[in-house]
């Protein structure tokens, strides 16, 4: 077997499969066979607009970063990883040379490469070849869609460490997509005492219920009116009203981690942020968090198989994609290339 | 009635129970009858040695300091707690003045008025007056016992909130004593994901392992045996040699606290110190620690109760102290005045 | 002699002289002959529009925070000061009892009493009283006009010590008036390699360039043009463009720290903030910083008598706010209730 | 010209010049001509004892890792270096794949190959390659010396840097050696308000004098009659004493930067690191100093140029290394190879 299939976005809302050699590993790679993929918020704004700000999809791009597989055959030089192992993969490889790598914030390097942004390929394909060094191997007690799932999860504990989480926080999640449920779960292992997510969306509050968080849906409620008074925002949700809100109701001091993506422009509250010396930062992907995610998913404290709402074979991408952007009961949908 | 008994320690080893006035709170104080008084090793030295370094008992002096009870009166400017409401006691009284306080470490404010430390009287008595901003309002959840037993638990919030816990951390405690058994649980709510006691004396290691925390006997194992590298140390032993062997074992930029008293001086190894950059510091008290140790406490996350070994009355005082110092199957002892 | 003279504001525009009996110190106060006062833009706005926010003087209300002068009587306990000493005045007492006391933030006390903000009364007066916590006393090489610039030195302080400025950071500071000015020294005295100020008022721009600080005149050139891409942003001019734009060529990891008071909402380009994982705070007031402030005013690093550019007596208070409003060429207007 | 000649240590005391070929530059790599090497201690430890710790000099090793000279050939990759460019040497080269590298701490990263530790090679040699990421360019106002001078100003800045330096610190450096007197200087550039050395030798404490730092000659006064409380000991001595001496004497919540190299054990005052909650760190080399360093010396915040005491060529490497040792005038021996 020397072809595999490759799901390709070829322009806006058009994706099909085509046919494509698989890549040998060099020297200090592996190939992985591809088990799980989750789709990503970012993945089907591509499919739709085409771009994300300055990453424009000019010519055909595979999709997918939030994967996990079983490695295939391993480079001459590897000896940190095994052909069979289930593996995860960390989609951006630093340039690590540069200030921000060799300061330790590779997430900031300006020469990454990083699946699924143009001009670099992701994983909706039944292989890929990555370095060795961002390639972890998972337990078994990580399923295959939690091994693709990771990923997000280094979000989530790269927006706790940024908040500098510990007990005693309250913390207010907005947005209960993926990314906030990871999160929420992140925050509590972190040790905060309370942990409230908000959305407007029934299904997803209702699993964020089942997984033991406090809930305000703020179609119903306000922030005011439910009694939150955060020390920490994880603002999940790119959604600038929401994001306005939780800064509003904040107690002194607090911290708000920007993690989703939304408009051009964040407004928010100067005298509020000024008088009660908030924090504000952004959150950029995550760097080092793999060994702390691992730890989460293995023991449980952060579920992620509880995210999985639909499987989907590499022929429906597309399906995939759609339902992460119109159906109200898909939380993550899943493409499994070798299915 | 308006006398109470209280147990006065007189010389080494000599303590006997007076009679004294119940005090009145000033305006801005309470009057707390006490429920629960743990014993610590500060008390048990005091009772053997009639000193602890610089502090001296030279005049008859009330021992105790972990402390719980039930308010039965209030000065006139209190609004905080009311008439029956359950407590804990925090037993220093810093300025609130001194650059020390203004900075937020008001543990290491010099003119700390401290229960149990010469020449402030302590709480094995059935009263005492406390300033009402030093006493906090405690959950039904929250027994008598550990009412009294918050106070050890600030220390363990200190000594992780010093050493910046949070998952991905590897922690190893030193000495499983009711601080060493009280901070590695508050290491593994911290959400460290390896907790690891040590200790020679199997009562308190069974106790480690009922808790669900890893141990190591160190006299029948050396730490590196173990395979023990730890990312964080916290030192609740006191010995020195305890303490040299947990750094020698560390993981590169490892941090160490320094939680237990023992001799004038802490030996490390200097070279091993400087290659992997560890951070070495001591833990004095504690500040600011109480609003999260209620909720550790209250929410299950680290068991006070579990400690306790044994109860006495305000009479057997000295049977308390002696069972401390010399019964190695006893963890905690809780002087109860009112029985 | 038992009665001052005192300019109070009476309404917006309404400022006169009033003569009041002079206050007696309670045990741990002072008497202060104030010997020079600042004219703050808060002064000027209440001034104006009788208002800040949710500030507003509906009852007469002496202004001036920045003051210093003379210990001419003190309480029964105070120790710290003597009578004939030439001293500073930190215009806010905290209560020194809640968590944010506690907690080091004092600045962010809700209950503190700040000179000049209703319903307190500042220091545009002959005399007045202060604990003495609060009353530090000044080297003969501080001018009687820095002892009260020392007020503003401690916002710089604050602002840099937020940013954990230190050698090896490029500094941008926006806004070139008394604060901006002040910051920027202090950026430069906390080792900042490049410390740059930005306005387009002239009379500023060049008092900025006698202080040895580069600058950009806004109204001439962009942030971008004059290639500045700081790892610091101070902003000290309140105003939206100016924020925006500072905040659109920083560097990766850079902090900006929001000193200047404008409108309601601050907008920030969202993106570049999550990319570049830029951290914004805002700066209230201060806390801890007296300490510093005076050594960095005694030693010349920080100039504050550059800043003044005319004098008033208390009969000429309005000349003094209207100058502050109005004239491009006044920098710091001092008031001197004794002339 | 293929050849060059090298200054060799056989073993102990025994050093000579040998012949070997000019290296060719790798495609990422550079050559450069050797200008200035200062002497370190290091170099005289393996020269006086054939060893330091675990590093055993078994097999010939050039020593000299203060490096600076010109670019002579550049690797075909290479774009951020000419030929004919001067440039300080960054003399470890970290692996940039483990957990400290990515981490940011590329100084404990445990595969660096750092000049003249064996069985690495360093700079006593007309030639040297070197990956063109750790070679920097240096402005015309910094010297051929103080070019190789950098690489003791990158170990004051890393200190400076650990111990959060900052205005309103009293600091306190132990020992007047290079490393003292260049980390003093640093501190001062950090903001520091008081910088005062300690030594017993009168030309060392003179040139402290002649900086402009305080002094303190610790065989005629003891720190506690010097008046001395430091906020942060900066410890450059390696001596035992010394340490002991400086920590108890150290304000609350100060911090002990380890710098100084010395026996195996560092002994501390126990109660006093714990009353008074002190931070205790070891130093190992840096990371990410060299744009601060260089804007340091070209400011002339730093004098590098004043440590030098004597210039040596290639043939009289061992004169520098006995100066070094032996002749208490001598501050920094600085090796030419080209002379």
């Amino acid at each position: 077997m020397s072809t595999m299939q490759v799901s390709v976005l070829r322009g806006v809302g058009q994706v099909d499969v085509e046919e494509r050699p698989i890549p040998h590993p060099a020297a200090d790679e592996v190939l992985v066979e591809i088990g799980s993929v989750g789709v990503c918020g970012s993945d089907v704004h591509y499919y739709e607009h085409g771009r994300i700000g300055p990453y424009v999809v000019d010519s055909p791009l595979v999709l997918g970063h939030e994967a996990g597989g079983v490695v295939t055959a391993i480079g001459a030089q590897v000896t940190s990883l095994e052909v069979g192992q289930r593996v995860s993969i960390e989609p951006g490889v630093p340039c690590r040379h540069c200030p921000q790598c060799l300061a330790g914030r590779y997430n900031l390097c300006p020469g990454v490469r990083f699946f699924a942004t143009p001009p670099y390929d992701g994983a909706f394909s039944q292989f890929v070849v990555m370095p060795a060094a961002f390639v972890y191997p998972v337990l078994d007690s990580i399923s295959d869609d939690s091994a693709g799932l990771l990923e997000p999860l280094w979000v989530g504990v790269w927006a706790c460490r940024r908040a500098q989480l510990a007990p005693g926080s309250t913390v207010l999640v907005t947005g209960a997509g993926p990314i906030g449920l990871i999160t929420a779960q992140t925050a509590r292992a972190y040790g905060a005492d309370a942990v409230t997510v908000t959305d407007v969306n029934p299904h997803r509050l209702r699993l964020a219920e089942r997984l033991g968080l406090g809930i305000v849906d703020v179609s119903q409620s306000t922030l005011a009116d439910a009694g939150i008074e955060a020390d920490v925002v994880l603002e999940c949700s790119g959604n600038a009203r929401a994001t306005w809100d939780a800064v509003s109701t904040m107690a002194r001091a607090g911290r708000v981690i920007l993690v989703g993506m939304g408009g051009d422009t964040v407004q928010l509250p100067l005298a509020y942020v000024q008088d009660r010396e908030l924090m504000i930062t952004g959150a950029f992907r995550y760097a080092n968090t793999w060994p702390t995610a691992i730890q989460l998913a293995a023991s449980g404290r952060v579920n992620l198989d509880a995210m999985v709402t639909g499987h989907y074979g590499l022929h429906d991408v597309e399906a995939a994609l759609t339902a992460s952007k119109n159906d109200p009961t898909t939380i993550k949908a899943i493409v499994r290339p070798g299915e």
